[in-house]
């Protein structure tokens, strides 16, 4: 047993289970009658960490003794009985991330990666602006993330790969986005997303207090939503917001303001190269407005 | 042995195993002569993961039998007999990153938290193009990264984060600048950043093959090194460089189109808000280029 | 005879004359056969200086002498014997510009002031960038000009009436472009545009030698039109191009810095305010670069 | 008497008479006693409208009957008998400007053509931004302009090149910038500038209403002025302000849109670019708001 990530799951999620042994070498675990070896290979290779030869062993010690050895596919398609120690090794050439070749980085991922509701595209807060939005969520692995209106989740989904043995909810009241956001996080292998349907605020009253938020928006709810998030917020946590216009900019940084003296607040101007007939052009984005906001 | 770490320093290198004890909440680790629990507590404590509960078990079974339990700076100042296990375990209250305030987030992080030589400050990748130039370049948690002329170190530094059991090479011809980056990397906790002293490209010789390579720069040199480093890139990998010159965008973007056909270029301007007699204005930071590759 | 101005047509062109009529109080006129005072008043209603009263005196001191008074449409609609003199007197609340609502400046008008034609629509200077070319361009009231690839005559038509008894060659080889050109400096009541069909620069050879040029241009050919042009520009004489693509800028920066010491370049990031639900937000123009250089 | 200016001092005011002798080819005057030859050539030379050659004709038809001849600074330098007749002839090869190399343009001048008290360096309209406002005011040659706050009066001078036969009042409650409008005034020969040294709105009361007003502020007080200033335009007339703050961009902006349908905005982010070892790299001005709005 050497350089080994050894759990149970009598007392532990898969969930928070499954993203350690992403980057594990050698994996032993005791599976439960409610998650067999099965399901923990589903699970995995749900999320693309299809590169573990797993091992089986059953009824160790008694006479119905079995060990099966198989590829995860293999042992999610079969049966076993119940209490099992379940053993992993990675091949030697198996890739940290999922090989899913649009999915490129932990966050910043061009847009088109996403499935997105195509009427609310313009919307979307765009793969430079997100990668600066997360930097000032400041997540850690363990973080517990809002992304308050998740619209299509790419937000919550790369928040998910900065926090992998964290919780990010996705908070959208659309039932249909909530379909998109379940695909983009399935199509990164970030299984700590939870779609949470319903209006915010009322919809919080539930979730475990968060480390960072994110919110996006440009009318008048956006002022009164940042500050009942920031109330929730831990100590030390970050509420960032994207905001298109000055009003909304103006109130929500307005309103943190009295709430907190570490406020941040940037414009980007992103504009994208393009090749005409071998030169280069750029195509600008429109301009976007972002609060950082941290609580003491 | 529940949810627990288990290593064996004789096999692993010291580097790669304090990474994965940052998350884990049991470790339990075979220590050697050359890295007894002294060093190892000394090397956690060197990265701000300072907040387990250290058991040290010399000659366990034998005579001289002796368990010392203590936090990990108390570990780091005693002595022990060759050959001990070592257990480690999480206070509930732990924190995921290191407790220094200044570091708030896994990349993005301000210019100001870094360490840098004056004279030199304005040719720093500011923190909102290093957020989006780390995105670019697609980091896994084992990637091996070259900063190329990497300055005081901030990207070195923050890749190093992204890919906690990566490898990321500073290099630096700036003996002086070397010193800034062992100063940043301890300062943010990131054991796997190694300066390399030297011109590039010789120094790059003995180096491993890059997934990830970032250089800075205008002038001339860039466009031959960035075509270098590219042929050096392993498959998939990615070259990202921040350019000022209009030339340099130029001849850079040339010579990588010529070699891969994924290619990309961006502007960013950003400006930061400032609040002057309670109203917000906005300070322009001077535009910024970068260009990315992948290779095929 | 107070506050007038005096001119013969013998001696001057219509053009020149027409300009200087525009703000004057009064105007005494001798006419010619060929430009009579009907020409006279169709070429004032053309530009739209239709706020004056005319007296047309045939025959003064002969038997058959008239005198025949009349606003300037009606005078445009008559017959008169030849060598007359016109008097102009201008109406009290008479305004100083084209009484048409969409012509609204000098310069910077907004772009759909403009007609133009759709498909090449995107590669309009737009107004913005247009007003701060011209401030370049450093126009005098009798300058000449020259707008290379003029287009459909917004810069010609502008500059047209910064200089508004210069002249001002609207080159283009596009005979559909030429009637657009026409049309606008019509609409902007700029008579003294002249459009010159074909191509650059074989047409220069019989234009004469400009105090200010202007193109646009983000290929090949406008490196070598801006060193022939800044070759014809008199001493002291600008020129300015309005540049997209970073290839061009670099190289017909290179090409005019071979050739003058003050060459100066702007990066334009222009957005416009929208009205959404009341709230302001900015839509991003594209970048626009230009280069100024004088002739020493 | 060919292609002349007729004029008569008794009549109109030495100002508005100046401004249309510097297009003149001829121009004949009666002076008046208190404004004789002297005065006129003063003025003229102030303006730096040195081109002509001057003759004096006193006392024509009596015994006394003299004729001076000569250059305007020598006839400023000489007294005349009252009721003269002064005949300006313009020289073959005058400019039609000012010939002082540092004023290029009627408008968009560089910054440091215009002097000014450097610790309010920062807050002065830029001169691309200066271009852009210049073209909203959508200034006629005979308009009234207010530039309130007018601080080194850049905007007043440009806007009186633009108008030379209207009127520009500089309005800045700050005695010492008052005598920088002047000093500015005059390097670029804008004699229809007019400095008004008081506060706004009290000074405004005995001003013409105004066709154009420019006011540049990021306070409170802004938005007060702007709909103060609005209400005294004349019909038609336009209001540009130039604005740092978001704070005061809302309010200016709803204020007038409370006021007429007829408001826009910009927002343009320049840079300049600046040689660094014969590679072109950019300084980016910081961020500046437009508003502009036509009274109905």
């Amino acid at each position: 047993w050497d350089d080994a990530y050894l759990t149970n799951l009598a007392n532990h999620s898969l969930d928070s289970v499954v993203e350690r042994i992403r980057t594990a070498d050698k994996v032993g675990l005791f599976t439960t009658e409610e998650e067999g070896p099965d399901a923990v290979a589903r699970a995995l290779v749900k999320r693309r960490i299809d590169y573990f030869t797993a091992y089986v062993c059953e009824n160790l010690g008694a006479r119905n003794e079995r060990v099966t050895r198989g590829a995860l596919d293999e042992i999610a398609a079969q049966e076993f009985d119940p209490l099992n120690v379940m053993i992993l090794v990675r091949a030697g050439d198996a890739p940290d991330r999922p090989r899913d070749a649009s999915v490129r980085s932990l966050f910043g991922n061009p847009d088109e990666t996403f499935v997105q509701s195509k009427p609310k595209h313009g919307l979307l807060t765009v793969a430079e602006v997100r990668a600066v939005a997360l930097a000032q969520m400041a997540l850690g692995p363990r973080s517990v993330v809002w992304d308050v209106g998740a619209g299509s989740g790419s937000v919550s989904v790369e928040a998910a790969l900065l926090a992998p043995v964290g919780q990010v909810f996705a908070i959208e009241q659309d039932a249909e986005d909530a379909e998109l956001i379940r695909e983009n996080a399935e199509r990164f292998g970030a299984a700590n997303v939870t779609p949470v349907i319903g209006r915010a605020p009322e919809v919080w009253a539930e979730l475990a207090d968060p480390d960072a938020v994110f919110m996006e928006g440009s009318g008048r709810e956006i002022v009164r939503l940042a500050e009942l998030a920031f109330a929730r917020l831990k100590p030390g946590g970050r509420l960032v917001c994207s905001i298109a216009s000055i009003e909304a900019l103006h109130e929500v940084r307005s309103g943190l303001v009295a709430l907190t003296s570490d406020v941040n607040v940037w414009m980007l101007n992103v504009s994208r190269g393009t090749d005409q007939l071998q030169r280069l052009r750029f195509d600008a984005l429109n301009p976007a407005f972002l609060i950082a906001a941290t609580k003491r």
